[in-house]
């Protein structure tokens, strides 16, 4: 299919990606992964929840880390433009036949609980707390100086049909790739608040999370924190990178948490605030589409990710397969 | 006046600043120092006019350089939504009683010019010649890289009817800086894209441009750029910086082109999407409001301006005095 | 066998590397891939030979670039401290039975050519003509900016003897990895300068030159360089990297030149002036001794070099095998 | 007076600089500032001394600070290539009629006290306490990312003295600044380990230490040491910078400690090891050798400096005056 014009006039305003919602087995351990290594600073915790915020973020979460039996992914949230959208997108989304319900979520305000057209937790807020500005408290910064939560990337088993149902709310594609052969989209970037994406969709066994993206602020603080990884125990958590995405042109690193959980650690796309910003499309047989320089992506990249809870995924439709590391 | 709330429906819809027209003496020296020196891209030229635009912009002109007997601003340039938000912008100009003309533009389609509260010539339009992407065409990156136009700042003869009228059409404050003392506002940096600003004010005889700035990656090509200058005959065209300013949290450098324009490479500022995102309010007495490691500005900094073209300046109404190098 | 003590009085006081020179096929070819593409500068050419100084070199010549019909090597040359440690090296080399010749070299004065234990071909001189500093003339720069050849990497038959020799003349050992059953070297590093190395040997079919490195200022002039190539045709071009050495702790890539001769690009190791400085040794199986950041060389890494002209190479007495990429 | 032929065959070998005693007043203060805030390493320390050393250095220190009552320099001390040199070193002082002393210093060998021309406490040991490697322990680097000491500089009443009798001890100069009119040596860079300097002179009341220089990794660490200090209550302690320097070609920061010590952050010079490297000459009115960029250094840069403990200081013989900020 091709892809669809952008609907620059939504039903109901989405601002931007907020925050993800992980279950993890051993908190002390996603502690350690998160806080003392990556740099997220923690904002409310207990024996069976953190709340974790980016330097430069004045909402309370981009992340919230729950325990639990299973690695999961319960939510991935999103902050509406105001009260009003709220009850725009509660009606959108019933309008579809889609599951909606109003949570109570701790540090925001009225919250719509609801799911994707394949059944991914999506949950809509308008007012989050807002927290005094850290960003020059420089004595803070470290680790990998995550500066803010960036986008999310899902495997779909349909691209073709998750785009069609995210360009209906507003988001809008920027970069995708394109089997040529049968003309079904292989993935898809798609964003609401001005940069490559908010999120992703990348053809596989889904829904699934395939990984949540902070940005940071230069290539270097991806140098530095591979070199803190490789040497205090973490050097089986770097999948792929580092390197520069052909789509994007974004400098990116690949890494697992300690459940599993994929994050990248992400830099340098550019503004697509146009409303007419031409999509650039690529090939699935281009190898620089995933890294410029040439270097294919490892197997695992392509096949492992985290389920969302109570959410059962099904089989891709496409056969085409991805150029992957020997 | 205290900073008035964010007018989140705004009557016409601005995307973005675009472009600035600058008036210059001697069109092969404005070459060699935007072309040759900083690294724009020529999309267009003439023995009368040059039309740049930075890598990763895909519409074709983000300044103009045209030549002429007097080192003057032409008009500054932003970009609308929609055709539709064309002519209700037209309208809400005219019922301001402000000169509205519908003007023909190369490269672009219906383009509204009028002018600001001041008088200082402002043009709308909601279609240009797109261009193919260089972003990823490396042999063309040189001098400082810059990857898109930023802001304007632009010397104000009363800040806080500036930042009113600005705030009328939609545009947000995110810093700002006030006078204890009268509690008028000193500066105000206002946005529609998402960053710290598309327009900043600061105090003083206007309106005049106080400069426009260019987005570049990191600090490194600032330090590539300093050297670059002082060794190719630039040395007395650097007037302030490198520093981080406080307000922005912005790594900064300034410059002067051959006829005075001033020009600011600019990078690591934040991401403001956030509607109910709160200004930060700095005291004029704050030496780190300007550059945030205590270096106060020189002089030259807080005088120096450029005229728009046919467009009087008047002295500005508030006395207080900002921090100045010795 | 272990790694010999030091020999801190050598017989004839060898300052540095100095330059190589290579047989290219096409020097159209080569002097795109050197000179327009990594940066160096041409401090002489013909139709015959290209001469190629790094930025911040004052001697004439770090590179020599000969056309001929076989990409070999010609030979690798050493700057002495003075002229008598010319006549000292000559005793020295004829004492070993080794051929010594004096041979005229542009731009150079006395030159004594050489070979090593196995053959590999070398050129010793004190003088060579001394240019003007380009290292503050930042027009010029470009490419990865290089700012000195760093250091060679031979493939060696036997590492132990290649080290006992070069220990001899004085070169020190910084780091070395060993095979744990045999005891044997597998790849030592060596310098005089001051840095982890003027020489590495490692193990394999040899005598032959494994690569030649460059000097460059930061990490972020090999991404620069990585997008340079990976867009202007050079993709194939890239064999390794970027990463961290585990051993030197430098950041590095590897690159074929057009007729496969391998470049390293190469910075941030440490100082070694310390003549007590103790050796770091590495075991075969760690991963993290060839990248920290734990990925494998590839195959053609461990098995690709060029030959040295009219030199025969022999098989490696060893049979332990490295971690190679799958 | 010219520059001194360089001394190629001094009497004794001198390897580098080695580490600087300063006392100072408050031991807590200036840990906060050496350990918590620079990022310098603890390998000793009781309520009245502190040893430091650098992340990439292996010997027990680099800087020792011992409480005191005034902010004074106790030593500066040096590395000999031998304890043969040592004597040498002695006999060489003593035959100067300057005084020489056997001292007892922790975690060194013998070690020879004496002074030098001016009086300057000069000391020299050839072995000191060799620790494990910890630069590639990258969760102990934080602050500026000290990688090892640089140089020293200090104000010499008679410039032209000094280069004389460091030039007869084997230190070679790489950079100097002459008065054109009086053809005095304002200021020159003299190095044994191979960079710009080990130590320089700069005239001034003297014999006083006016500042020590670490070696950091990139301009980019003094970027973030600048943002620390500035939001940790250190900015009044920012004196100058950050710049590049004309001579050295350098990028640097002067700081200073809670005494008034200035430290020097330093990085990117260049090589230095051939014995034929022609000094380069800069003229007194020249504004690019202390900043390429242009700006002049501060007023209190000329005239602040640390006294050596127990040594008169006496007038410059010079009356010609550098260039200082308005």
């Amino acid at each position: 299919m091709p892809i669809p014009a952008p609907n620059l006039y939504p039903a109901f305003n989405i601002v931007r990606l907020s925050h993800v919602e992980l279950m993890v087995t051993d908190l002390a351990a996603s502690r350690a992964f998160y806080v003392d290594t990556l740099g997220l600073q923690v904002t409310d915790e207990d024996d069976q929840v953190i709340y974790l915020r980016a330097m430069e973020e004045r909402g309370h979460h981009c992340m919230i880390l729950r325990k639990g039996g299973t690695p999961e992914v319960n939510s991935l949230s999103y902050k509406l433009y105001s009260e009003d959208d709220l009850d725009k997108a509660r009606d959108w989304f019933a309008a579809k036949g889609l599951p909606v319900e109003w949570v109570t979520r701790p540090y925001q305000g009225r919250t719509l609980r609801t799911t994707d057209l394949f059944g991914s937790p999506m949950e809509f807020y308008f007012k989050m707390d807002r927290l005094q500005p850290i960003h020059q408290k420089y004595a803070l910064y470290h680790g990998v100086k995550p500066l803010r939560i960036d986008h999310f990337n899902c495997f779909s088993p349909d691209v073709d049909e998750s785009v069609a149902f995210y360009n209906e709310m507003g988001f809008r594609v920027t970069e995708y790739t394109e089997d040529e052969e049968s003309g079904n989209l292989w993935a898809a970037w798609m964003h609401r608040k001005g940069g490559i994406h908010d999120i992703a969709f990348t053809n596989g066994r889904g829904p699934r999370l395939h990984h949540t993206a902070f940005w940071v602020p230069t290539p270097l603080n991806i140098i530095d924190l591979l070199d803190l990884m490789s040497t205090t125990g973490y050097l089986s958590n770097i999948e792929r990178g580092p390197g520069r995405h052909g789509i994007s042109n974004a400098f990116f690193l690949y890494i697992l948490d300690p459940d599993g959980h994929r994050i990248e650690i992400y830099c340098s796309d550019y503004q697509t605030v146009d409303p007419d910003l031409e999509p650039i499309k690529w090939d699935l047989t281009d190898p620089q589409r995933q890294t410029l320089w040439g270097a294919p992506a490892p197997k695992s990249w392509f096949e492992h990710g985290s389920a969302f809870a109570g959410v059962d995924s099904r089989d891709s439709k496409m056969k085409a397969q991805p150029i992957i590391a020997p």
